[in-house]
């Protein structure tokens, strides 16, 4: 894994301050692409001057619609997260995020997405993450300044980057598949499921949110996702 | 030692905005003790607006005009260098000093100093430290703002002192499948794949050799297997 092929994602950011503390806090730690999903403020002065120096950051930022766009082409998408969600997502500390990307190889690409300043990243775009990150914080006091939270994120996986321990070797070592791969397995599954009678079509959404979870788990091949969705073309078949 | 036994001390800072986030990243950390050595600045609504309601560290900072008074009762007293001084002093990183201070006993004080915001602490300001501490950072970008320099060390600190396995949630909640579960589920899966035509009944090892491998990485849980169990029975009588 490589530190250029990780982006950070801010979401409906409100504060120009923020987006350019967060571009220092990345060139800081050698980070150097930034995509703004919606941002709901305007760059300029105030930016770059709280990016001190960060500026190329800045000028090569990119600015997308939504976080779909932002992270389609990523093998691992991490939601930052203060709370606990009923629904847990699988959890990582900044430490053991920092660990399984540098445990990633050299091709993959990593997107670690950053909520708005008051209300952090919805349910319907934590779906679209394969794990939460939260920072450990005193409870009664848990959210974090979100650039002072990249921060925090960045140097973690920096200093995991320039220690000298070996390399841990990827889980799988198979290209990984990235998230519209997965988007696509999901829909298609989905779409069997409803035929089968397995979820009632009117309400799919808890169940697929639960099957969406574990399959993002197994963090999938490119290879495996075909294999997967042979699978469901057979059942489609199956009745014909 | 105690996380209230730790100052924050702030040397001729020039920005109340960073005066305030310093509070805030404090706060988030549970750290309470703020010093300010001789402010360049005045404190007002843009320290308290960055603070972000760490309101009762800002009322209760103290304000010195030289770091001796500031340190002069702590056992160990930290200053913060970006540069490889010339006359290096013993330099810890992050990580060590949060353990070098979790190390302490709880009647023992600490100070931790941070320069200003251009030109960090001078080599007289150094002379009253034990330690230097450096952030690991890209070699041509290294200077942090001091507000994020003061986030991730109280960090360290925190993630330090706070039982880190209470923190670790695990990857997956519920109870995970045992062994005899997850193969009740793959002698379904085979034989459901042969019936649909995806697998050739008289070879499907290979092919479900690497379905199994899928499937164990995801660590399926009890309920999840239960899931994946009732999707096979639902293709199974969709041909009925």
């Amino acid at each position: 894994m490589k530190l250029k092929n990780i982006k950070i994602v801010m979401v409906e950011t409100t504060h120009p301050g923020n987006i350019g503390a967060a571009a220092r806090a990345m060139k800081n730690m050698e980070l150097s692409q930034l995509v703004l999903v919606n941002p709901k403020c305007p760059m300029g002065d105030i930016a770059y001057s709280r990016g001190s120096g960060a500026n190329n950051i800045l000028d090569d930022r990119i600015t997308v619609n939504t976080l779909p766009q932002a992270v389609s082409d990523c093998q691992l998408v991490v939601g930052t997260s203060a709370r606990l969600r009923s629904l847990a997502w699988p959890e990582l500390t900044p430490n053991s995020l920092a660990q399984k990307v540098k445990g990633l190889n050299d091709a993959e690409k990593v997107a670690i997405v950053f909520g708005r300043e008051h209300a952090g990243l919805t349910n319907e775009e934590l779906k679209h993450c394969h794990y939460t990150v939260t920072i450990p914080t005193n409870p009664e006091f848990s959210s974090l300044n979100v650039a002072s939270a990249i921060q925090v994120v960045s140097y973690e996986i920096y200093n995991q980057f320039t220690d000298v321990e070996t390399l841990k070797v990827s889980e799988n070592l198979e290209p990984v598949a990235d998230s519209a791969e997965l988007e696509g397995y999901f829909a298609h599954l989905e779409q069997v499921l409803i035929s089968t009678g397995f979820l009632n079509a009117e309400n799919p959404r808890q169940m697929m949110k639960r099957l969406r979870r574990l399959y993002q788990r197994a963090e999938p091949s490119k290879n495996e996702v075909n294999i997967l969705r042979g699978i469901l073309s057979s059942v489609e078949k199956y009745r014909k």
